[in-house]
Parts: structure tokens; sequence; C-alpha cells
């Protein structure tokens, strides 16, 4: 049987998704905990990697077993096997030819920044800081000359193994939210594309965070991305600000509210 | 000069707010920073000792240094010179005779609890968990029972060193919020009262949380209230689920709105 399912993870404590000898990863753990439920070696499917300190609200990965499970049953023994900063959230039998990465026909991202003099204690893990300030309406703006079908060598890892840099972003959107709990203000850059290169949500937010502090210009951005030589546009943003909010693999998936928080 | 610091800390590795030898306590990383901002040993007052693992969004605190400083600049300094878990939101210079703890006239804490079969990894530090299903209407009606001035002793630590265990509780409310990037619901128990005994709010959570789950009825709560025998009442609730939310010190205080997320 396949199974879907849908995690959350806090990712500060992790070395990323991928499984690596002798480190702490979520695909890795998740990979132990079913194979010791399985009785033997299982392969775990993620939509994606995440990064060092990248978190998850909705990560999707899928497993084969030979076992019969009930989803609840399943998801209670994966949870029962791994560490609280990892939870499989829900559990669903799918189609044997359901596969998390070739399935997935679009990802959502959210980075969060913390714009204060100084970031709170409870954002400390969740999101990156920013004491300039930031010029909202320059940000929502901007975030539109994202938008569309580009070759985004500029905006990814030198050492990314992809061949086809096109991407297809479908959405982008830049809010400023106040959060009760830690009295700040939060802006969160949401994007919504078909896949992400390696730092490219990343790379893209650390550009809108230079034009909220009015470091360049669209004209610039523009540039930056038609012609793929970000060394002109902003610094990559730090891990712990991004989260990836959603994986959709069909016109059911709702597309999530754009606004994450 | 007297100054007020309006501080919040993410209780999760701190051993609570009082100083003692050998152990990381806000109350001792505040003082050990602003004693070496004045060059000598200073006295360091709060409004009053969180627990181990208790969290503050708004605790106040009040030192008397002779070095002038302007608020910003001290706020910086001091920021500059503890961990990241905790942090000075805000310095104001008040009048000499200021006490964080003896001229505070209320408090107002807020208990949070993830309802949900598993709880998010962002809520891990941050709430407790109840996977058994809580009436929220139950709760609402029961905190009603909780308003007003009683000895609370039976809701206190044994070791409490207070002798007075009479406190009003001014406000108490309970409300549920869904919180999108957890994708779990939270009860939310505020409380605000003249001043707490130790351990009265998670003891009043606690007993909250019974009647939640139907195992006590209202008459028993009247009577646990009424005579102070809490054994016939609920357990009491784990740290991390409390956060001490502000201090009021005036009629010019506002007073916080009642659902804290």
């Amino acid at each position: 049987m396949n199974f879907k399912l849908i995690l959350q993870y806090d990712g500060t404590d992790f070395h990323g998704w991928q499984i690596q000898p002798g480190l702490r990863t979520v695909q890795g753990e998740l990979t132990a905990a079913l194979s010791q439920i399985e009785g033997t070696e299982v392969v775990v499917h993620g939509s994606g990697r995440t990064d060092s300190g990248v978190h998850a609200e909705g990560q999707v990965a899928n497993v084969h077993l030979e076992k019969a499970f009930k989803a609840l049953k399943l998801r209670a023994a994966i949870n029962g096997n791994v560490g609280k900063d990892l939870r499989v959230i829900d559990v669903q039998p799918v189609a044997e030819d359901f596969h998390a990465r070739y399935s997935a026909i679009e990802k959502t991202y959210c980075y969060r920044v913390v714009n204060e003099p100084m970031i709170s204690p409870f954002w400390l893990r969740y999101a990156s800081h920013e004491a300039r300030a930031l010029d909202l309406n320059r940000m929502k703006e901007c975030a539109q000359l994202f938008v569309g079908t580009n070759d985004w060598t500029g905006f990814s890892s030198a050492q990314s193994d992809t061949e086809n840099k096109v991407r297809t972003i479908k959405a982008m959107s830049v809010s400023e939210v106040y959060d009760q709990r830690g009295r700040c203000r939060i802006f969160q850059i949401t994007v919504t594309a078909d896949g992400f290169l390696r730092y490219m949500v990343r790379s893209i937010a650390g550009t809108l965070l230079s034009i909220g502090r009015s470091e360049i210009d669209a004209e610039l951005v523009r540039q930056v991305i038609a012609n793929g030589d970000r060394s002109l546009a902003g610094a990559t943003a730090p891990p712990q600000g991004l989260t990836l909010v959603s994986v959709g693999y069909d016109a059911s998936s709702p597309r999530p509210v754009s606004t994450c928080v």
C-alpha cells in the first residue's frame, strides 16, 4: 500500500530533509521509524529537500508498505518513533503511482521577517530579523515582477545539480501581520511556483528585502530577473525564516491563503 | 535613575526568574548584564517570579543605576549582553519610588493548550497538549466561578512562603483560536488578578481542563474554591503552557485583551 504523509517540522535541530549518514535529518528519522514499523528497510520519498534550519507546515512524503495499516494507526506508530519536533499530521492511503515529488504540481513557501528593533524570543527560530525600516508598498509592487516563467539560474545555488532552471512563479505576495504574542510586526513573503531551485526562495526574499530597504529599485530587479546576474541584487536570506507551507498535487488541492500566519 | 524594563523571554532554557548560583535564570542574566554596564553590582527587581519553563510576553523589572542612560541606549546595551531568548523590548525612566513588585496592581497570565491528536512542533515549547476533546462551553461557564476574592491555599504550592493567601481574580476567560501555521486548535485560558500564589494559574488551568474533559462538574469546583481542598480537582498543568502576558501598575495601564494570541 502507498501512503501519503503530511508532515510538520521545526527545522532548527535537523540537518535538513535529505538522509545523510551520522546526521539527524527529517528523511533519515522517518526512514528509521518506518523501517522499524515495516520490519524491513523502506524508502521515504519527499516532495523535495529542505535545507538545514528550514521548517515545514505541510511537507509531503510517500512510502510503500507491504503491511496493511489503518491511517490513524500508522500515524500514531510513526509519531511514537520520531522526535517531537517532527509530526505526521495526516496519513492518507493513495494510488500506487502517487509520488510525493513527481506528482507534485506546485509548492508554496513563506518567508518571515520580524521588522522591529529586536527580534522577539518567540520568533527567534521561525523568522529572520530586520531592524531597518521596510517599505511594504515597494515590496508588494516589486513582488509582482517575479511572477512568471523564467530561467532562475541567478537565484539558485551554484552547486545546483538540476539542468533545467526554468520555473514558473504562479503567485507572490507580501503582507504585514502584527503578532500579539511577540508584540512584533512580521513581514511575510509568500511564493507559489511549479517548483523551486535550491536557495531560490531565500534569494528572492533577500532581493525583496533589499527593495524594502530601498537599496535597489524595480528597474534593477527587472534586469536581474531578465539576465540572471544576481550579483547586483540582495543576499540570500537566512534559513530560519523559511517555511514550506504546502505542496499541491491536482486541481482538487486548494491553494493556501496568501497570508500564512 | 530608576528604569522600568519590559521583558520577553522564552522560558524553555531558563531555570525560572529567580537568581540562583550556578543556574541560568532570567534575573541572574539581567543582573550580570546590568552590573557589567553599571560597573558595580546592581539589584534587579522583578514583578514576581516565574517558574522554570514559564514564558513572558510582558514581564516587568526595575533597576536603579547611578550612570545616566538614554532609554534606547540602555535597551541596546542590555540586549547585547544577554541571550537572544531574553529581550528587553522597552526601557522607561520612572519615578524613584517605582518598584516592579510592590507597585504592581494586577497581572495577567495566559495558559495555552493545543487540543489536537498531536501537538504541532511549532507549539511544543509554548503550549501543553490535550488529545482528548475539550468542551469549550463548559470551560467558559466554569471559568466565571473563579472570579472573585478567595483564599487560594488549595490552588497553590505547599511550599509557598506567603502568609496571606487571599487574592482577587478580576477576570477570567477561555477562548479557542485556530493557528494557521501549526494547523491546530489552541485553547487559551486568560486570568487577571491582583496577584498570584505559586502554581495558582497552573492549578486553576489544570482544574479547568478537568472540567473541559467532563471529569468534574461546576458543583465540585464551587466546593473546591470554597473549602480549599483541591485533592478533588485537576492536576497542576505543566509549565510550558504558561505565559506572563502583562503587569499593570495604575489606571493608565490598559488591560490586555482577553484573547491573547
